[in-house]
């Protein structure tokens, strides 16, 4: 008969993680809102006249930095956890005060490109001016030197990650196909991929399909539970993302601070920035490589 | 040991509002079909061909004024709350009596526009003349002179605000970026924002995301938690929008009237009309200018 | 001190519905597949080259006659209530056995076309034989002389209601501007509107908007909910509408089974059929007349 | 008075399935990820610039090798069930010792083409050609020669079944028309069809509509339900369709498990794949032929 309890069941476990966690769970705050371009896409209609300017658009975007992000840093303090931001060089530059206040509350900052644009048509001197101007908005304004990158809707060019293992970055997180982070070898060493979501994401789950705040939490919700599930005998990474002016609104903060309390339930479930995970898992010897 | 109850707890706050409430919330209810353009945007496929009628989308647009803004109204007397009525000019001249109605309940007739178009790509004169033609309109029909402005799909122009001041309105709300009012300077004198809303909007949400019921009553329900949560702290504004024919049919008002007995459970949250607000933001040196 | 429970409670309200019906509920079923035209609108991607069939979109309709009306006239029967089917001539023609079981079951057989096409761009003498057409297949078929019309997709043209006052209907169903039957002077003589629904429409909410099964019952539920209560003082309908192969299927049965005995569990409701419907309000003085 | 409890009753009743099941039902397993054409459709915005690659993309469907298919496989053992796995060749080739272990571990690979592309306006000569090869690579790959045939999109040509038959398929699944499977006669020989579904069908219910893992739960339980009533009286089958990178996903696999031990939970259900059921088909001589 076995009479311990599911904490101490979950202690005895090998732990597949080398900090001993059973599971680790990460989120993102996309940093974006000022750095649009003009007339950016929102849940206006597209059908303006050319030469006119949207302005309830822009009060929409505004958001995320008067109220989204106040609001988020405030629910990972209650929370006692941490996160990391990517961080758009543009927007870094219109709210420095803000950006330097995610790193001041123990969050990561992490590199997005200096512009909210494509960078998978640029030339090799190109791309690495993009990033490398982004990197350097983030450090100047908060005293970050970034090591983790996502590109614009995740869409790296071939030269990318070369890039980046060149910058001195250790991670990259655009790419959704495994739960778990893992190695690539990129310049003859090795780089670190820590997954991103889509289904996890409130940017495609919100805005692209429409899902309420209750949608949103149960189908979060599935996908801890089945991970926890498997994180007794796997490592297991969760990835969850919400951006300023979307994953800050008040019913998201609301859901998200239910959400996060329910995982906060069961033992051995961690909450880590992506550099703790891509450095845990360059150390790590038993990580996969691709 | 603290012996208060939740009641006494909340009125041992400090005030975040003027008069003493601890959080507002305001609906609004556009007043807007009859007035709407021939063949305008329905739930039925907007494929007909040109020089025909849609007959049945005219009667989707009858039903506004035939049974939804009626019964919104018996619903806004049964719960004890008066409401912000955005009207459109012609849909005023359409229903007259309709709209006299609504003043006569004790709810506030505010400026839409004299017609259902857009006003950004006017010239100062001609949005004069658009806003001013709206304003008399209500005047005339109601009584009421309107103080409080809303542009056709919140989309104001580069005059818009400077011929609002001139007009002597006292606030717009075409704006999405906090959630509570604000103040701005036009014209060298303080005007009034009161935001609103695209999140709690059944415009955007029932009609555009195709949201059941109990998504718009899960999704609102969880902004006033969170809300209510900060109101502890912060001056806290909650904006909700229902339209003539959506938000007034049966199964929305069922669901309007279930969410706002909810809100009215938790105690210090009061209902305002806007321009209550608006004059509120004005008279205090504390609120936030722009 | 009130002793009448709910029942006598309702009995000594003054009825609103001239049979002593506290409130009306009429269901719609469409019987409309095998009369769609070739490679006609599906679930599937609208993508297939030119000059090839749709196989697997043909199965989809196939599934309305050979599964989907059968289920709900078993469902009818277990419920004990009585339906409007609205049905397409060249459908009738090409399962007149169903067509036939549907009267002699018991429910209203009503006209919907010859073709599943529009009308509103024929002139007088086409559109007069494209609706006496159709009333002929199901005639000819089922015994039953239609007296009730819907156009395709509710488009009727500038003819069409003296059309159907000449050729003896009495009422037609494409209008959704009230909650409760009303008379229209049709060639000076009185004709019924018994209105329609978008809102409660399993064409709209399931393959138009996406909705699960769940939604629609939450959806239809909340309008039940609010016209109930409404009708202790007012005359109220509620209309129901389910497409053959949409509303036909297992979960939508399972779905509107539960909702029907809901309603049941209401002191007061009846569910009818739209001719009878027609009659009450053509001879009730207290009519609405538009 | 009946003293028999439920499995008792059901055993009693004659069974419509000749091995006396009251009920079955059937999953597909699609798996076609690895085998995709370049740039293929994903839940990323269409709208990249031409010539360069989607590597998002790409690791969306890496998503469904890497992860899907094993969880999915995990899941089905821990259920006691087997399925039927529609494999396409390109995919087989990619990742051959996966789909070995398809089979090994007891389900059942049938073909779903060479590549993924159409197959309705092939050749006589193409269209056979194009399946031969696809039979080839499951055959030499997984030691399983396959008896069941899916065309791309349920979209198979004038010359398929012809062809079907030809090469040894006992039944194909592209047919939405029934709840149950039902015979045709193809070269002058009976031919099995084993419906599918889009109802219960995770690439039209997530990717689609957009449904949330809780909708899809709800969906399939009322259609359940409902052939569960049916099946008391007659043969009843029931689909459910997962593809790799969508019902692979950790929230779809919690769901389908908990969906599964639901119907579990019911006297006289059991799972089947498809080729038994084919084959209990043909030699049932009550079986429907149309």
């Amino acid at each position: 008969m076995n009479t311990m309890n599911t904490k101490e069941q979950n202690e005895a476990l090998p732990s597949k993680w080398s900090d001993g966690s059973r599971m680790v769970v990460s989120i993102s705050m996309q940093f974006e809102s000022g750095g649009q371009p003009e007339n950016a896409e929102s849940p206006f209609p597209q059908n303006m006249k050319k030469g006119y300017k949207d302005f309830p658009a822009e009060t929409w975007y505004q958001y995320g930095y008067k109220e989204g992000i106040p609001r988020m840093l405030d629910n990972w303090d209650k929370l006692g956890i941490k996160v990391t931001s990517h961080m758009v060089g543009s927007a870094v530059l219109k709210n420095p005060e803000l950006a330097k206040e995610i790193v001041d509350r123990g969050h990561e900052a992490a590199a997005h490109g200096m512009n909210w644009s494509n960078q998978y048509d640029l030339s090799y001197e190109q791309e690495k001016k993009f990033i490398l101007d982004g990197v350097k908005a983030v450090q100047e304004t908060t005293g970050f030197r970034p090591v983790g990158y996502n590109a614009n809707w995740l869409r790296r060019g071939e030269n990318t990650l070369r890039i980046l293992q060149e910058l001195g970055f250790t991670y990259h997180i655009d790419d959704l196909s495994r739960d778990e982070p893992f190695l690539l070898t990129i310049n003859g060493k090795d780089f670190a991929v820590v997954p991103y979501t889509l289904r996890n994401n409130d940017i495609l789950l919100i805005e692209g399909k429409g899902f309420s705040v209750d949608q949103f939490y149960d189908q979060v919700k599935a996908d801890f539970d089945q991970l926890y599930i498997e994180s007794e005998l796997k490592r297991r990474l969760m990835s969850i993302s919400f951006h300023d002016r979307i994953g800050g609104t008040a019913q998201m903060v609301k859901m998200a601070h239910d959400l996060v309390r329910y995982m906060q339930g069961h033992a051995g479930v961690t909450f880590k920035r992506k550099d703790d995970i891509a450095e845990m898992t360059l150390k790590d010897r038993s990580s996969i490589k691709d």
